[in-house]
């Protein structure tokens, strides 16, 4: 086993939720080891934040400009070597392009940043740098959505026709964001949350999850997006019909306003020779119809799935995996990728499988169409 | 109990399908007795399948014409009461329009004809002579559909936002009409169809079910439809976007290519207060989700029900009911209903439940609307 | 089509429960007509019972004796063919015996009689007769059912190790025989319900279930039967280990008392190449587990399953079947068997297919023993 | 955040199953840190394997009585507070009893020893030592489960009447252990295992789960064991009646030869005012029926929980939790025990929330009278 990576986390300090999912993530296959924070931007939550977590004092930085600073003055071997940014998401692009262009590799909460313009910038960065770049759409860890994009691929579904892909939520079905509650606060927000709400926030994932595993390009969509809390700033629902390359059809649903939707998130993809369907509240299961034969249940943990389900995977058969495995996938692949670079050398097979900047890219883009669909008397938007 | 109704079926003959599924409804609860039937639009099948089920010889026509005319010579007495029209949907108008004009009742399949001017025109016929019309858009006869339309309308749920409805199915997913299968065959053929395929037969249904649980008047849709096997005449999928007056969303997916799709049709409806789920392929429950309250699973025959649902019900809890007694309760409703005419009465309380020639009429201009719609190149198109 | 079969009904009246199943169940196929009736034990409401079904006056008896009487003194040709006995258990014996006695076919409720002598008189005066004789043990009447029994006596499933039958009712966790209810009154009767109560009211139909679907013989048993409402004569909770022949091991759970449990009747069968589940609460599918193979799920109405459970199907897949189809595939069967005996002929392939006499004789003796085992220190009661 | 606690694992090297799970489980929170191992029986894998989890050299031990010598050797700043136990069963006992006495904490994995006088012993040597001890009786670790524990105890359900408890499972459906699986090698071989095979390995887990949520006491039980696999050692298959003080009755289903089965965990309990059923496969959901009112389906994450199961939660309703978290809450409670003791406190309230010692040997006795049960001809072996 390769010695664990240090890094250093943006954000994630008290009272944020994001922070703590990545750091147990991180912790779970024993990859990473955290040395160094700028866990707020309150630089005096910072600062208790990191004591929380008992981070040695002379890393626990009141801002992540001084953490930049901080960490370049020590010798590589004590240095960080990949910062992890879980920060509302207009703090993404300048904490990103920094620390990207100063050599260290970077794992990205989603979505990515507010514009396109930003995210070319930023590819621009990496590109230059040469740094790993992840961002965070957990659900394509998921062992079974990476099988899922395996049966697609691999062509055992036939030629793809149509997708449903929902994320459907109820928690801001009423005015929550007045309660103080910190995660509604911020997240319909526009100078915070970026151009959408609900589509932003959670139709991203579903963008992802679509792309991740049909690989299929968006070439035109028609969205309708909707606020139903009144004086609600951004979306909380948002409906769209796809148009893909090549002629298939899809449905997204996202919203945040359905009532006992949880995180309710399910893909359906159909093609000519089958569909299958899997559910994000019982992942490990693709409900799997191939044309003229019986239905039937693939489960995690099972010898006839593809490889890479199979290595993403911790459990036999039955025992439950979930939510957090999923995300420190993304985490295990970022690692491979990284201890490749430090080594100087190519990733083996099955390696550095997680979302890229290029993912982000196209997810900010997604936004973008999306809100400007929505905003068109024009049946279709051009991707 | 009153008397049976005296029936005579047109269409649902030899090689037909929902013509049996009609005379088992029927026959269920003992209110009807078949007496006469065309059961084929080719005569001498027409004779067989009368043979086939007992039926006199004398009332055994080989045309509808046929029927129309030797049941107007039988003493009041011995005539049909009622004529249940169970042909594609191609020959519906003119029998349905001639029968009313003669005095009997009328039960129609759906979709109920071709166009809303033809609609229109049995609308008038029938205010005319003043018989009783129902159309069998059957899911709407499921006791749960039923409940759900009280916990909606009485405003359980609050002010309704969103609706999601879907009817998947696989069956055409290749191209069955090729092989001689009857239904496939009449059903994708413009001709005897009309001018849509998917949405016509099924789409329709999904729209009958948004209209009776919520009430709700479609302001304008968004359509996309979809002919995904090669050479078919008529659409295979259509997903829509709707805007109903008031201010709610809603989406609907119906599809044929759908493959694992049986039909899986599914119903779910958002308020302020809570939201509700429905499928018909485990009909007896809904998903009731409550406003920051847990989960809820209501189940057929409970006595929280309301009384239209308990009316509906014929079992005990757990004891399933399924399809063929919610198409029969559509006969239930339009028994009371024919009884009462017969009687010189009123409807009693929960009496004459069922789907009305106007649902008929709002269902053929449904179709129109989509086809419209999906040939536009502008987002909305007014309903 | 053959003729209607003419059917007197004992029970079924006013206030009773299942009378009114066997009617619909009875008129769904049109295999049968209800042409007289002795519908109550109370001469009254036997009377007024037969105007509510709009039966013939004459027809309409005050008691099943004077219904014997006055069917006999009928020519053949108005004389009823077959007597549905639909009353509490007590009474059908003398009921059964005496129609059959007089050469009318029955199909006779479950428990079949009270004891096993009675049983056994009865099984000597059909043999004499020459009667059909069907007991309506419903569950077995379900097209996934006579798929289940086809893996299993194929041999798709390897020899049988384990079975797993459950019937979870909660209806009777109160004292509800105090409230009136008719049910609850005379099934927690032993004057009338018999030596059991749960165990002969529903585990009986779960012996029905195991025999019917394996053909494996009981070797011995070991009974758990409780009490639980105070005050209450019968069991109201049974759990069975049992031996079966050929060294096939087995679990019983059935209760009125498992709060929540409504008419959840569940099988699993396990063999040494698969296993198999089935839930009546949702009786369209088998969960199917082949050994090394990705779980399926066996959908009715679908082509792959055996004859029998397609013969006994009415609808496509997804348009769910469901209790009352089930019941009247028991009588369907009869009516067949009725008709070849009429004709004098053999049963043609797959006709016939109802639960027996003989049937109802083992169910006899299964809460026969099931009570001694019960009672008994002995670890095994021999069946 | 209190110092990590140091923690030396015994088991767990190359090959084997539970020792990366317990070491995921005690990362993800960041309790724990391994310093040191004796992970083989093996003395050259123990060392080939603390190479591959990087651990120091000076700590990868050869045997675990090494373990023992050299880490009493270091000083307390350095020394492991805490020795996991991964071994096979028969290794549990000397292991446990040497680490305990030396005054470390333990936490062993279960069956906690092959006999109940070993139990014992181990029970005399920690109330003198005063360490801590748990039990990885995992299943008792996921938060629906403190849930059912709760509505148990603070009377919810009423007074308990029934239970029903399973383990299915199918990997050893076949002579597993011929094929050179370590799994099935080990725990099919009564040196290793103990005296049960099935019953010892899941049905003790089964009996934890019972014991945990209802508190009630085994007062006699009635088991069936089966070795369905010719030439197997021990117990595949093993199903027992179960009678409780205070009258509840129990059934509990445990085998290794369901095909299908996973590791498929099922608890019901059902008392006088409700009922509520529990599946690991699913385990973020408890379906609770109160008596007389609608179904209600409880989600992980809600508000409406008890603090035991918010407390034991890391995400939102809807982001499943599983396995890993359910594991790792047993060792968060085992943290809290060692830390109160570091300090010299006593728990705070919701505190050491774990399985104990004394769980551990009751499980033992529950494998012994099991065993004794099923040789006898007697019905009820008192427990």
């Amino acid at each position: 086993m390769p010695r664990k990576l240090r890094y250093g986390m943006v954000g994630g300090g008290r009272d944020a939720f994001i922070g703590a999912v990545h750091r147990k993530a991180m912790a779970l296959d024993g990859h990473y080891e955290l040395v160094a924070g700028a866990l707020s931007s309150n630089p005096e939550k910072a600062i208790l934040s990191g004591q929380d977590l008992g981070l040695d004092q002379s890393r626990t930085y009141a801002t992540w400009q001084n953490m930049l600073e901080g960490e370049l003055k020590l010798p590589l071997e004590q240095r960080i070597d990949v910062v992890s940014i879980v920060t509302p998401n207009h703090v993404h692009f300048s904490v990103a392009k920094a620390f990207a262009e100063a050599g260290f590799h970077v794992v990205c909460d989603k979505p990515l940043v507010h514009t396109s313009s930003q995210a070319e910038e930023l590819i621009a960065t990496v590109q230059k740098s040469g740094v790993v770049f992840a961002v965070t759409y957990n659900y394509t860890g998921y062992p079974m959505i990476k099988h899922a994009r395996e049966m697609v691929r691999s062509g055992q579904l036939g030629k793809i026709r149509k997708i449903i892909v929902e994320y459907n939520q109820g928690w801001l079905a009423t005015k929550l964001e007045e309660s103080g509650q910190k995660q509604a606060d911020w997240r319909t927000d526009p100078a915070r949350s970026g151009a959408a709400g609900c589509i932003g926030d959670i139709g991203s994932h579903a963008e992802n999850l679509v792309a991740t595993v049909t690989g299929l390009e968006l070439e035109s969509i028609c969205a309708d997006l909707t606020t139903f809390v009144e004086g609600r700033q951004l979306d909380d629902d948002g409906n769209l019909l796809m148009r893909f390359a090549g002629g298939a059809k899809g449905v997204m649903v996202a919203s945040q306003i359905q009532i006992g939707g949880e995180n309710d998130v399910r893909l359906r993809v159909f093609g000519t020779q089958g569909g299958i369907e899997w559910h994000q509240e019982n992942p490990n299961y693709i409900v799997y119809n191939p044309l003229d034969a019986p239905r039937q249940i693939l489960t995690r943990g099972s010898a006839y799935l593809c490889a890479a389900a199979q290595k993403a995977s911790r459990l036999p058969a039955g025992h439950p995996e979930a939510f957090l495995e999923a995300f420190a996938n993304v985490y295990v692949g970022a690692a491979e990728a990284i201890h490749a670079k430090l080594e100087g050398r190519a990733l083996a097979a099955l390696e550095g499988d997680f979302p890229t900047l290029e993912d982000g890219a196209r997810g900010v883009k997604f936004i973008e169409r999306t809100v400007q669909s929505a905003a068109s008397s024009q049946k279709w938007t051009a991707f």
